[in-house]
């Protein structure tokens, strides 16, 4: 019997297996002991890996912690991944920025609005730049600045560690680069992985090396675009979350191509970050299940 | 125990029922007798109206005509409207055309691509101008004029009863308005209902009357669009399935307005007939749920 | 001579008149007075109205104030409606919100970026909700509250007459209706031609009365949109300047469609100020010509 | 005086020279000579490579071969390329293809349909498996087969010169290679330059190599695409002309993203086309100027 009788708990189960008969049998008779009404479901097999994913939103007289027990004999004869979220919870997330505010406004006004499910508590930016914006929608700010020494050594090891502790503090469980511009270390990574998503400019084709957009520009490309993904050791390869693209033309200059640029990066991550909040994005080895 | 123990049959079903618990629990338990592998799933529960709708592609033994009755109690104790497909079947459809090709080619290039998955066992058309398309893509032609007296009588009720027969001849199961212009009458509307899928322009405001395309251009609009749904006695007004936009500026004319049009109108009624032919759409009130 | 001979300046010039021979011939003639050198020039012959139009960017060592008067002959030998506009230049801009913050946002935040050319010497509300935004944008707020009062006379004739003082007293050139929800007096509506923008929702079909995104929720629309216009004293009817549209679907709550619907609407508002203000749109009767 | 003084003519002319001060001036001027009528004028500087680009449709009681020498006088003064064209003319072009008939369909449809301006005398193929969609177009099908022999000869230069000797029979002003999938001789590809229009598939990032619609769905992208552009030496990096691209998603398969990556290619090379058949293409370096 749930603790409160007359509350409604609004929950949502993720989970991943291999692939095998009864899954959802079994998860459903699990919902039908915590009496959940479900009102958003979602189920995919991988052909490719032969995982099964599955995303189930349901509400239900038990909390949260009350139910996620209940799951745990499933848990254990499937072999799953299986966790348990309040529907209505925000996710903990750490900003990162550096000097280009655009990503980071689109981020926070959305929060405000009430359409990004994250809890910011903490601003964290190599430059002072962006503090005045963060002050404007009440967030603390730190500033982690990089220093790199006239005798070649620098000092990213201990400004991650400050990440670290921030992330430790604050129970953060997202990290967000908006345009954070600094390559982390392998160590970092790991630690994040699967918990921290960047964004970075896209094109067809795609160019290596400095300034992207000038080399776009150069080539005459018709559409530029932006990807959001998580991050991984290998740069700007991790699982891709969302893309998108915008129109341009032989009438605007290499600025007009970064300007633009900027406005879809700013969309195509909050778009990736809203998915993961809602507990929408699944990983299937280097691709992503998106439970739209 | 299946017939034929070695084959593998892919198969769909699609249910709505009223929201209660249990639903996908039993609907998982009947995949487990038929040995099923689910590949997709997804389900919803309509806020608004208090409807559960779910589809389910799996993989069995068992053929469709065994795997049908064992899905019997579930339906009967949820007063469910559950039906089970063969997902490698092809929905039996006549296509109605009138002058303009240009649905009619998107529909049957994408048929023989593969890409859509219908059956034309018969084009009908009220002229003779679409013929030579019938040919080329080797599907027979019926012409079935429409003919106004003199004394203001016509034969409307004798070409539907003859549209009326070539449903039931072919059994067909879906007949495509491919901009066939006529109004249809309020019975054969009943007979189709669900089952008659019709495309027409849109606008951004809509206009009414004669010549839509010249009004937008009159209004300048700079998006034009189209709208695939469901026939419904109440014209234009049927369960909407899919809508497309493309967009115009000053330089184009009213003509060149149709011209994109017709091209809008017939990706955008393709991609109405494919998910009506993958059984993805089912019906909520006026509404539809389109399981992408 | 140009009083500063080392100057450069950055000119528009945007004209209309009947189409005739000789247009763009006398207009290239004044510019080669001007030693104009052409960087960007579009024309365009309604063949509708039987106006044309032109816009010319060039670079001269004439100022603004030394080149208008260079067009005088041509203004008058054709009839023109010609305008000599510094490219450099940002349109005066009153901003009048009530509530909802999102369009007002998006607005702001372009014009800090330097994306949207226009300055705004103050925002116009008839509610305070919008304030602490104003002021983190550094910008005046003007609050003039509406009063219906209980004899059932209101002081809309008091408010209009404030904000008219409020466009004089700043040459104020542009007034961007940022979701103000509040129908302008005719006479109002009158004095503001062609200088006032708004935004509203938009729908295929389009719905008439209160809550349009209920309404269209409610008839399960797969498109909801946008569209920025002119002010005219027929509602909603004004020369359209942008449209854009938004893909939504079953899963997502009418609440879901104001959200979403807010943000097109602040993306096609900037749009459409964004080329008002750089002299982009030129009145074609009720159509617009944009020279993107 | 023009030779027949009651004809109208449709005239476009397009033209690039670097840029200088007087160029419209000179152009309208012989505009005035050949009492044109203005309907749709457009120039750019390019501000990256110095040369200024201008494309001008006008009516007039002058033949497009009377009207072509009125422009010496300019051509020379300015060291300018220009070409008078007859607006209503169409595009010599001959189509190639391989197998896959989808993007083949679209030109040949939207050829018939009066909106792409060109016309086919013959189609030229490696294989049969389009001979038929020819015969229904009523258009010559010419089997120009590549042969490998054993001894690592082969017939490409054979069949190159075929295709030259057909280029010249028919006047041919526009090769398509519309998925011809073989890579052209570096003279062909000179003697061809800025007449042949190629079209690939295109994804963020891009991918090297075989399958690529596979690399991409192994990749997880989000969006597919396609570029048209006119063919180089350097393969697949000639100037863009188009592109666009498609929302994929994980339930889709490798095939499933190459039955849609097909349906963009055919959109992209048929707006390419188009395009080209207007007019409304002119080089820029490696870039393209578009005149839409």
């Amino acid at each position: 019997m749930p603790a409160d009788t007359a509350a409604e708990h609004r929950l949502v189960v993720t989970l991943s297996c291999a692939n095998q008969p009864g899954i959802v049998h079994a998860i459903t008779g699990c919902l039908l002991k915590l009496e959940g009404d479900i009102t958003e479901s979602q189920q995919f097999g991988s052909p490719d890996t032969g995982t099964f994913f599955m995303r189930v939103t349901f509400t239900s007289p038990y909390s949260r912690d009350e139910a996620d027990p209940i799951f745990d004999q499933v848990r254990e004869d499937f072999a799953m991944d299986l966790n348990v979220w309040d529907a209505n919870g925000r996710t903990k997330t750490i900003i990162m920025c550096s000097k280009d505010g655009r990503t980071l406004n689109e981020l926070l006004f959305q929060q405000r609005a009430g359409t990004l499910p994250i809890d910011v508590p903490v601003i964290v930016s190599n430059h002072l730049d962006l503090q005045p914006m963060a002050y404007f929608y009440d967030i603390p700010f730190v500033h982690i600045p990089l220093v790199k020494n006239a005798d070649g050594t620098d000092n990213k090891a201990d400004a991650e560690a400050r990440l670290m502790q921030l992330v430790n503090e604050y129970n953060v469980e997202l990290v967000v680069l908006a345009r954070y511009m600094q390559i982390l270390s392998d160590e970092l990574v790991q630690k994040l992985e699967g918990k921290a998503i960047n964004i970075h400019h896209s094109f067809l084709p795609s160019f290596k090396g400095a300034k992207p957009y000038h080399q776009a520009h150069a080539r005459g490309v018709k559409l530029i675009g932006a990807t959001a993904h998580y991050v991984t050791a290998d740069l700007d390869e991790g699982p891709i979350i969302e893309q998108r693209v915008h129109r341009v033309n032989h009438g605007l200059t290499a600025g007009d191509f970064v300007d633009r640029g900027r406005s879809v990066e700013g969309a195509t991550l909050a778009q990736a970050v809203q998915w993961h909040a809602e507990h929408r994005v699944l990983l299937d080895g280097r691709r992503t299940v998106i439970f739209e």
